[in-house]
């Protein structure tokens, strides 16, 4: 059944059509532009060396390699994970939205813009080489296993990797208007349509990895043609289907062997149950969020009910009672998986980088389907603790891995925490999160700012532009805010239209106060917010300010009792910014240290951590001696008052390795 | 070289010839004879039916029938683990213990002793037919791997199952005084000592998992034949050696893979330096313990410094810093092993049963060699906690691992925890722990008194009767106590020597007052002990009694601040007893209670758990119900004050599966 058009899809486009973006949001300054920066001038030339194996004692990538071998530029055998195409391609996007910011951002600088565009013509000439005459994009079977392709959805990563070639294929050209890669990807896109599907002849499967799904909702959306999103929505449709396609291809005598040849374990793929009857968010954590991401990018098109119930149901399965405090999810290394409700522990725990950006993605594509807050409040925990936790301050060293609490010698010899790294590594073998921390950082504008009808929602707060189309008039709206150090932002409106316009702004979830002031006079408290959104709808003037001044106290929080793991311990934040303890600030053995209540907070900045703001509180520390193992008095807990040094988590193992903590014992008087 | 005889060895006797016991100790009524008759009346008969698999449901052993099957009684393949042998061997040797206790309590079921008599005579019959008649005795290798003998000695267990064996034969000849198993050991012990040796044509090897050398020196010690002693010294010293002989046999074209051809890690075997020179332990938890057990053994009789310091070193490693406040040690279950110190962790607590046991074990000879209470305070840590809880109330049911936190819930789901059973269970595939708790149980009395010369030392409390030989004269002495729930111990003098004699009598070291009567009249308090012991040496005469007033307070426990598992937690102990609470009587979220400081405590008898005392504590309750995942005030620590009880840990998962919960959060109000 094809789907119904809604706003979304630009009315009217045909089949590759140019789509002009009614939309462009700029980060000119502050937090964000300090990331960006070093997004686009360290983090994405070093990323271009590590795909090209330039980076001595990094594991080596091979993926570019890979492409030229395909493309018959090289020869040599294959190497790398199965989806090693897809490091390219998450490159290749950001490189994309890096170009897109240049468009519109006359501060670019010249030489980097010079240099991104030519490694990406570099990436998009062997691409395009490589793919077969059919449209067939893979270099892991074109060069390792030719005449297997499709053999195994289940393991092989195809649709996974051709989903991150087609999202590379619309960043480039929105960013540069060169439509060599995104012609490739409609290519592919075709081929993949002419392979699966409830057709006879074809086959009725669905990626092992999910990513296919939303990327052909980018694909429909840029060219207008809805048969990727029916495409998308096949895939959707057709997982949890029984018998199940992984069995089938498992039994059948076509199948290749990618890992091992394990009996599949359904829900770790999200294929338990028809998407629209999972409830629990399940199985391999990042999957499951693209999935999700997918699901809302076809609810918001359908708005089907069981398909907006299933992702209310999804969202608060994670949000509510599957999520680190750092917004980290799936909190096993088994698979990298969510567990069970309230299962969060801190040591062992997974909170992969890649599924935190995945659960931003989700958050981004829920506030578009349902006007709450909330959504934006768990994009913001994310993205400033578990996702930038990902990235070094520097800009070339990432964690996979984002532990709420690491003992560095622990580490070493405990096989249950093999998976922690407590230095940030150069590059990995199964390198999935750098190049995915990189685009998302180069497309913050996307998600910062929505402009739908005659509307504009400010979601996320930072330093910069805002140039919109409403109702075919243009709007200029200026942000600046020191957030989120400090809590006042300003709008300034520099043009309006004519008509009555709504500005809508979020307030953030984590603070029970905010003002809103329009020139100067406060007209909003939180009282008058609407799921979290203050909805001022006027005729707007040249020079109209609004002020949102959010209290930005530093917080204790205290987990949901069911979450064992922070049984008697609490936490620091401040605004979105969960803190932690560091040794190198704090001295070892973490464990002894107590945060007094109540204490007195006074603040300072770090220039060494990139000017972050860091918190200096009162608290308590047990002697680490004692005579015995065992003690029937309270002689173990003797101490001494001290003070403590909290530090962003995100900017946690940006100096030397040692202890570090989330979760602190609370209570200490 | 061979070994100097000391006074351990009795002097003159020849090569097979009986040892009459210089000490009888017969348990005779309270605590431990109930433990006792349960390990005669229902322990061994059950495992008599495992062994022969009768036992319905349960995993099969197939001991016996390998046994059988080698003797050429039976036609059939081998199955079970390699090491098999060694649970028949366990079991007899428990018989032989329960035979010597029939023989010196006429009150033992004349019925019962006939079966077990029967049931050892059947044993000793088909493992006397299984013995190659060059000595040689394993079935694995006679049934499943003709011509493949001491091939791989690392995984093989050859030398581990003689060892249980030679340990059998000792006991079913002390206990019966049939020399049948003696011989048939005799034959193996002197097969060994032909095959491995510092002599050319040798082997210069030694087991993967050490037995052997204790049981060597228990053979030297009943038959008087020095060579033994020195066979297990050998096993000893030439471990460590380098190059490793387990990388030495793995290179031979005889090796025989048996679990997988892995590399030697070669600690896990404390095959990692030379014995001398061990100071941490380390590695499988089990075998460390048993190599401790010789190393002590050989010291008692040597003497020599550099050993007697590794003893020490390798104690103080355990006992200071790697034993749970249960006496469970080898903390983790990648390879049962030891980890680091301080190292901890509640749930995922290995703690084999048998490994206690070897402490318990090793204990028993530290003891013997630097008189101190440490050794037994530990000891009796071990038996009243980490040990007992590895047997049913009901005899019938076992724990082979032993966790000190169990959720129920989250053992179903979490790999982390698959190796913790919270359900006792019928029987194992890797069935070492259940014959071994038979064994020491049967053979208590050798652990609780020790006659040496002049002195009778009592290091255990329990209710019955030690008669001794002292320089040639009876001495007979009569305990009575309700030991450990009541802390009075009455010990008198029924017979005595006419000479000066020495009663030393241990004060546990957990409490810091106790009070020695002698006819009435306070003599000593603590502050006379000498490490520990009170000595009193005198002409004793019938009627003399000395009563032991030992304060049985609750005492709250505090774990080392090193041990970063029990941070802010505290354990509830009683005399030497550790208690838990449980789901059945503090319902579920265990982690939500705490407990008062200070509390009151009541007392009472519980009889469905087999007449254990159990307290009543004033604790409080956190609300298990929460609004939100995480939140910034204090509502989340809701709760309410209400009455804990808690159970001795032993005696925990003997009703419906449950929460079980030692360390409990502290200092609540």
């Amino acid at each position: 059944m094809p789907m119904q058009r809604n706003s979304r899809l630009p009315e009217g486009s045909a089949d590759g059509e140019s789509v002009e973006d009614t939309i462009i949001v700029t980060i000119e300054a502050g937090f964000w532009k300090r990331l960006q920066d070093v997004t686009f001038q360290a983090v994405l030339p070093y990323q271009w060396r590590a795909l090209n194996d330039e980076i001595p004692d990094a594991p080596p990538s091979h993926s570019i390699e890979n492409l030229r071998i395909a493309a018959g530029l090289s020869s040599g055998v294959y190497d790398g994970m199965v989806f090693q195409d897809s490091d390219v391609a998450k490159w290749l996007e950001a490189a994309g939205h890096a170009l897109r910011c240049a468009r519109n951002d006359e501060t670019f600088p010249q030489t980097l813009r010079e240099t991104l565009e030519a490694w990406v013509d570099e990436a998009v000439r062997v691409v395009a080489r490589a793919q077969a005459p059919d449209g067939y994009l893979n270099t892991y079977f074109t060069v390792a296993k030719p005449g297997r392709r499709w053999t195994n959805l289940r393991d092989a990563h195809e649709l996974y990797c051709a989903g991150h070639m087609i999202e590379a294929a619309v960043a480039v050209f929105r960013g540069t208007g060169d439509r060599r890669l995104l012609d490739v990807a409609i290519r592919l896109a075709d081929h993949i349509g002419s392979v699966f599907g409830e057709e006879d002849g074809k086959k009725p499967g669905y990626p092992g990895h999910q990513e296919i799904e939303l990327a052909l909702v980018k694909l429909a959306s840029v060219t207008g043609a809805w048969k990727y999103l029916d495409l998308a929505r096949y895939f959707l449709e057709e997982r949890g289907a029984r018998p199940c396609y992984f069995d089938l291809e498992r039994q059948s005598k076509e199948y290749t062997v990618i890992w091992d040849d394990a009996e599949t374990n359904p829900a770790y793929h999200q294929a338990h149950l028809p998407v629209r009857q999972q409830r629990d968010a399940v199985g391999h954590a990042v999957r499951a969020m693209y999935q999700c991401v997918a699901m809302a990018d076809v609810a918001l098109v359908t708005r089907e009910p069981e398909l907006v119930t299933a992702c209310h149901a999804l969202w608060e399965s994670v949000v509510d009672r599957r999520m680190y405090v750092t917004g980290g999810i799936g909190s096993t290394r088994h698979g990298e998986a969510f567990t069970t409700d309230y299962d969060l522990p801190n040591d062992t725990a997974y909170a992969e980088t890649c599924a935190s950006i995945g659960l931003f993605m989700f958050a981004d594509r829920m506030a578009r389907l349902d006007q709450d807050t909330r959504y934006a409040d768990a994009a913001e925990r994310a993205l400033y603790n578990g996702i930038l936790s990902g990235l070094s301050i520097s800009g070339d060293r990432y964690f996979y891995v984002n532990p709420l609490e690491v003992v560095p010698s622990e580490c070493d010899v405990k096989p249950s925490l093999a998976h922690v790294k407590y230095r940030r590594q150069n590059w990995y073998g199964c390198a999935c999160c750098p190049p995915n921390i990189a685009r998302l950082l180069a497309s913050l504008g996307d998600y910062f700012v929505r402009a739908e009808a005659s509307t504009v929602t400010i979601d996320h707060y930072f330093s910069g532009c805002i140039n919109a189309e409403l109702a075919g008039q243009r709007m200029e709206i200026e942000l600046a805010t020191r957030y989120p150090w400090e809590g006042e932002v300003h709008v300034l409106v520099r043009e309006a239209p004519t008509d009555s316009v709504g500005l809508v702004i979020r307030l953030p979830g984590w603070c029970e106060d905010a003002d809103v002031l329009l020139n100067g006079e406060s007209i909003a408290t939180r009282s008058a917010a609407d799921h979290g959104y203050i909805e001022l709808r006027r005729v707007w003037v040249a020079g109209d300010e609004i002020t949102l001044v959010i209290p930005m106290t530093v917080q204790v929080i205290r987990a949901h009792p069911a979450v064992r793991a922070d049984s008697g311990l609490v936490a620091v934040r401040r605004g979105p910014i969960v803190y932690c303890l560091e040794e190198q600030d704090n001295g070892p053995d973490l464990h002894l240290v107590s945060l007094a209540e109540p204490s007195a907070f006074s603040l300072d900045c770090d220039s060494e951590l990139g000017g972050v703001t860091v918190i200096t509180a009162d608290g308590y520390r047990q002697s680490a001696d004692a005579e015995t193992l065992y003690c029937h008095d309270k002689r173990q807990l003797a101490g001494q008052a001290c003070k403590l040094i909290l530090i962003p988590y995100y900017a946690w193992a940006n100096r030397e390795p040692g202890e570090m903590r989330v979760w602190i014992a609370g209570g200490s008087c």
